[in-house]
């Protein structure tokens, strides 16, 4: 059993999302706390800018809640997890380094809430990242290389998302459940078309979640996944038809809601912070004030690196999901 | 406050390690589950052979324990944590990538004895391991570039470890406390010097877990650290001394464990391998019998990356801790 149900309900007492200029011109543009229009970040290399994206959204929920945390669940996309664990210099608290590809901002969730909800620790932030050029340059080439985008990759976020959990207050958002995925993998091999390789990774962890909590797509009022953009969004559809479940107009990629149609990126956002800095935003303010009672929030991610793929191995991946719901609905479930 | 008590004191049933050809050779050799003499372990790369040992290890302590485990936490030196995150392909269970560099081991155990003692899941493995000829070619330079090493280099484990831990049955071993930790930059750049940059991480985490336990290093039959190598050691003693502990006789470093003088490996071994193939064996073998009582494992890492270094920043550091206490120690206490 891959289901964990989180018996005390661990608070979101505070979000913050840092986007760079290009997500602030999209459809979620106002809802950031804050964006940064320099894509060094006033800083002297794209890296640099990213590790200082997670400072940024660490400090700023640390701020934003006043509650001082125990630890910090954290990852990003970048060779050796350095933005995150970079960052932690400057934050100086415990620190456990996730890696889930860009399903990290879920994974991280899920084992802060855990940590929470067992009363291991009081309070924990789950944070995760990613940079444009710092991908490009890592993942495929630098951009002054100038290469040619074929039209089914994805557009990686600039920006950083961190939430706080607790059990030392209540809040009007809480977490219920989570699904920690499994390593899928088909055989795809073309890093170009993530979307494609990481839909069986989402049905999967879709299929065992709805099967474990005994739900169904309808039962949630959004369910979101990371960033499977377009392609990967159609086949993770046919994929949990076979298994008998049927997304609605109530299922979201947030890779899709980042950017607008003119914006350019091909099949749509992508990165650890493309998720990030959609739920520590967007989402959670619309759980905040119940226009959302119950949220599906599932990253997933493509475990590849570059040597694997020149090496000729094909893309396992893997999808984490974690129900948030709306604390006035939550009792009144508890009442029944 | 970062330590965490285990309340329900997970037991550790099963542990596995398989080590390569130089490791065998060691003052260890006969302590390890399996030895595999071939650098390639069958397959076409040092990529490929790392993932086998991280395969063959879960495997390993999956059949001895005859168990079957909810979820399996682990991580590994390479981009992506790709070793891990392949193997789980093989798997088929639930994963979560962890990262502390060669803090991996310390890092992978405490996070599922934490999930094991909340109940949130009933058994979990924690595994991490490395490869001498990958992590040269990925940090340093490619073997076959023959480069030169200077004499504070340390030499990487080829090996894996797995560990088995459960609330569902009781064992001669269990996991009591452990300290999570920070991350510490005392500004060392030298990628050839690791132990120096570790050693600031290894005395805070000690130094915090003493005082959070109410502990003293002779209140531990033994105390080890993963990879800090002869230089990182002498560090360490002289750093806890300012903090008031002196680390006595009951002091020793898998690192220096690990290989005999002879086998020409400079300041001694390291890698996530290291630690985890020296717990997963030697460390366990004398807490089941009851050689050692309690015994206190700490393994570090350094938080950099190739390109961190290539930009001239310093190498962040962070040192994990969990202690691991004989069965019946832990009755008597209890029964005082």
């Amino acid at each position: 059993m891959s289901t964990i149900f989180f018996k005390n309900k661990p608070s979101v007492v505070g979000w913050y999302s840092v986007a760079g200029k290009k997500e602030s011109e999209g459809p979620l543009g106002n809802t950031f706390s804050r964006v940064v229009k320099d894509e060094y970040y006033g800083e002297k290399t794209h890296e640099a800018a990213e590790r200082k994206l997670f400072v940024t959204a660490i400090q700023g929920v640390m701020r934003d809640a006043a509650l001082s945390p125990d630890a910090v669940f954290a990852g990003d996309l970048l060779n050796q997890i350095v933005s995150a664990s970079f960052a932690m210099r400057d934050i100086g608290l415990p620190y456990v380094g996730i890696y889930g590809a860009c399903s990290t901002m879920a994974l991280s969730l899920i084992v802060a809430a855990s940590y929470v909800d067992a009363g291991l620790i009081k309070t924990a932030i789950a944070a995760a990242g990613s940079h444009f050029a710092t991908a490009e340059r890592q993942y495929r080439t630098p951009l002054e290389f100038g290469n040619q985008r074929p039209p089914s990759a994805q557009w990686t976020v600039t920006g950083a998302g961190a939430t706080l959990l607790t059990n030392q207050k209540k809040s009007a958002i809480v977490a219920t459940s989570a699904t920690i995925g499994r390593v899928i993998d088909y055989g795809i091999k073309d890093v170009n078309n993530m979307g494609a390789a990481m839909a069986p990774a989402a049905a999967d962890t879709l299929a065992r979640h709805f099967k474990n909590t005994k739900t169904k797509p309808n039962d949630y009022d959004a369910i979101f996944t990371g960033d499977l953009g377009r392609i990967g969004e159609e086949a993770l559809r046919d994929l949990l038809k076979d298994e008998g479940y049927v997304l609605g107009d109530n299922y979201y990629d947030c890779g899709k809601l980042v950017y607008s149609g003119k914006q350019k990126v091909d099949m749509g956002g992508s990165g650890c912070g493309c998720s990030a800095i959609t739920l520590n935003g967007f989402i959670f303010s619309k759980l905040q004030t119940g226009e959302y009672q119950r949220v599906l929030f599932m990253a997933t991610g493509a475990l590849l690196s570059p040597t694997t793929s020149y090496q000729g191995e094909s893309i396992p991946s893997v999808a984490n999901a974690i129900v948030f719901e709306h604390q006035k609905q939550q009792t009144e479930v508890n009442s029944k």
